[in-house]
């Protein structure tokens, strides 16, 4: 298939959003209590909220900027390309690189909501999620139809009110929600107590899917603080091969068999090995342990039926695509984080699937998300405007220039290598940073 | 290549340590002081040893059990299989399996000698490090010359000891050291602490292999208390990314270039995707992270010099062996631990190698094995005496009979999945365990 040729979806973005998000989705009685941008004296936007305020980081967004200049520091919307926050551009960076349609996970409420679980006021939590998602589905996703695959995000703190809200969502389009790769390290029972039932149920109900992405419990792990930063970099995506197993072995995938669960940011190429070892210790352990998949399925069998999988690039995994399940791979961009493959991303993608036929491209590439996630994208635009080529056409003007912001560099001797101590410190000073007020 | 045709090396097996372990390695005034082995009034044997009682643990001596009975309750030697701790039935077990020579790791003392860390007297832990190690050498491994490939276990808390017994063992033939996949979780620095370079460099020196065995650090990781203990059994050998990646970005492999590191357990089917992974870091953020792998070289590169893998049972992994690297994977047989194959292990093998050349198979099984653990196994016996169907021909008696000792269900109700709570109960139990004295 030709680069221009290929249709793609993306189920991995990252949106910062933008200050003014909360105008037009609450009460007059609310807003005064909704979420503020503010400036602090170096310059750095922060939200202030409940008595908190919350940095953008910088590695959260530094698509087009210099890589010599990324780190973790806190940085201004100004530092930024404006489609880490602005529709109008993301939708012409989408089209510069390619892209038809994409999912776009939170960056200032954690990835479950965590923010909104912290506050003591539950009723004020349950209007500013709502007021979120109400952004997020209709004015964010909205403004471009056909453009986005919305994704809510929960009430994390009253499975109850998860269900209720998946269904109150689901009715104006939107079948994703944002979940965390381990409960228990938010506070909460795990993925093996009934506790969650009321929320599974109502996803299985809608047919919402159920996205998790990396990182999404308890945020970045180290294995030592003079540890170079590149080790938690490099592991972090297969980390969650603790989730995958952990819900393989639980009670949730075989109660629900509709259930999709998707597994943001993972990566593919560990799949083949982790399904084999699954069915390997079905084999050898199974007798003892008590577990039992039914007469003639294996665990690979109950993954394959339940996870959806991605990558940004990831050749070998392509290579394993059949054992993998060529029906579970997703691909996705990653925009606006540092991994992400824009504005070449429909070039690097082809080279990793060269030789393999068309039918399998598309499966790949867009054919799956539209089945898995009720999502119809051609509703909205021709089929033949939804290729790389046609959308490339769209925004011929969009300026790729490398932004050079400065940014404080997260170690003070410049030539040694970055550790998770340089970043760690980076980010304790971003958080405790004094407002300008 | 026929089945009785291949020559099987494994590089990750157990010693269960026998009672009579120290009786010809320590002076007389040091006799005392040595462990012990005595009973509990359960019938189970455990070694007594400064104040402590360290159990045997079920399912580190498991092979030949009952599959229902499999379990982590502490056991006595009378319920293991023989060949777990008598070095006659031990060779054996591995002629019945086909099976010329093994690396046999410790038990009761830790992967890193983490026992012998633990006494406040260092000239004790001196002198019982040694005897162990002398034990294994020339006692274990020294009855049958040509069937085991020796492994010291470090003095842990001192890296020149460690380079003086690295140096001392290597002159009577033993090149192979276990260490931890974490310094840190056992109370020392990082790998990327100049603390261990007299340690690095003796071992590159002396052409010795760092066995990192899975699991030498912290022990089991769990998701949660009530998830199924299957969840961790899946994970835990793919955990070894953590050490890889802390050892690929650490200043180790590129500061000493024929040192060898092998990942004890951790599989292979993982590996091309982890490299491709540490590429891409590498691509996407050596800018700023300040790493440098030298002109024209990647991660991948460096990790293919100096890292070692090995698989029990992996299709997945050998059909991508050589985005591996043919010259870097092993086989291992984990007698007598519950992921064993024994007795069918070349049964197994021959299946996940259908179509793979002769001289590839060659490599996987044991030629590798013998360049980089400077082992000569053709030095003690003819070639043609070495294969599979020559050696189970050497012992056509071996009693496979499945052994049926009873033991305690780790979950009162026998029905429901086995959780990592009941595991850790029944462990906590067994090292609470009142003495019978």
């Amino acid at each position: 298939m030709k680069t221009e040729d290929m249709i793609m979806i993306s189920v991995d973005d990252h949106v910062v959003e933008p200050p003014d998000m909360f105008e037009q989705h609450l009460a007059p009685e609310w807003k005064a209590k909704a979420p503020k941008v503010s400036k602090l004296p170096g310059g750095a936007d922060v939200w202030e909220f409940d008595g908190r305020k919350l940095p953008n980081i910088g590695l959260n967004a530094v698509v087009g900027r210099v890589p010599e200049q990324y780190g973790v520091e806190p940085t201004s919307y100004a530092q930024m390309r404006p489609g880490c926050w602005d529709i109008h551009e993301r939708v012409r960076d989408m089209n510069a690189n390619g892209v038809l349609a994409s999912i776009c996970f939170p960056s200032f409420t954690g990835f479950a909501g965590q923010l909104w679980n912290g506050l003591e006021d539950k009723q004020l939590a349950r209007v500013m999620m709502q007021a979120y998602n109400d952004w997020h589905i209709d004015e964010w996703c909205g403004t471009y139809p056909g453009r986005f695959i919305p994704l809510m995000i929960p009430p994390i703190w009253d499975p109850k009110l998860m269900a209720e809200e998946v269904r109150r969502v689901a009715k104006k389009g939107c079948h994703a929600v944002s979940f965390t790769d381990n409960p228990t390290k938010v506070g909460f029972p795990s993925f093996h107590d009934p506790h969650w039932d009321p929320f599974w149920e109502a996803c299985h109900d809608e047919g919402t899917v159920i996205c998790i992405h990396i990182g999404s419990s308890s945020g970045m792990q180290f294995t030592s603080m003079d540890s170079p930063v590149d080790v938690m970099i490099t592991t972090t995506p297969i980390s969650i091969v603790n989730c995958a197993a952990d819900l393989l072995w639980s009670p949730v995938l075989r109660k629900y068999p509709k259930l999709k669960i998707a597994l943001s940011e993972g990566g593919i190429g560990w799949v083949p090995y982790f399904l084999e070892r699954a069915d390997y210790v079905y084999e050898h352990h199974a007798q003892w342990t008590h577990q039992d998949f039914g007469p003639g399925k294996k665990p690979s069998d109950v993954f394959r039926e339940h996870m959806l999988t991605c990558f940004i690039d990831d050749a070998a995994g392509i290579r394993m695509r059949h054992e993998i399940g060529i029906d579970i791979i997703n691909w996705e961009c990653d925009y606006p984080h540092s991994d992400t493959t824009w504005p070449t991303a429909p070039e690097r993608l082809a080279k990793s699937l060269e030789g393999v036929p068309d039918d399998e491209v598309h499966k790949m590439t867009w054919e799956n998300v539209v089945r898995d996630y009720s999502f119809d994208p051609f509703a909205h635009r021709k089929r033949e405007d939804c290729t790389v080529g046609a959308l490339r056409a769209e925004s011929p003007d969009v300026d790729m220039t490398l932004i050079s912001a400065g940014g404080t560099p997260p170690a003070e001797d410049e030539l040694r290598p970055v550790t998770a101590g340089d970043i760690t410190r980076q980010l304790a000073g971003a958080f405790e940073a004094p407002t300008g007020a």
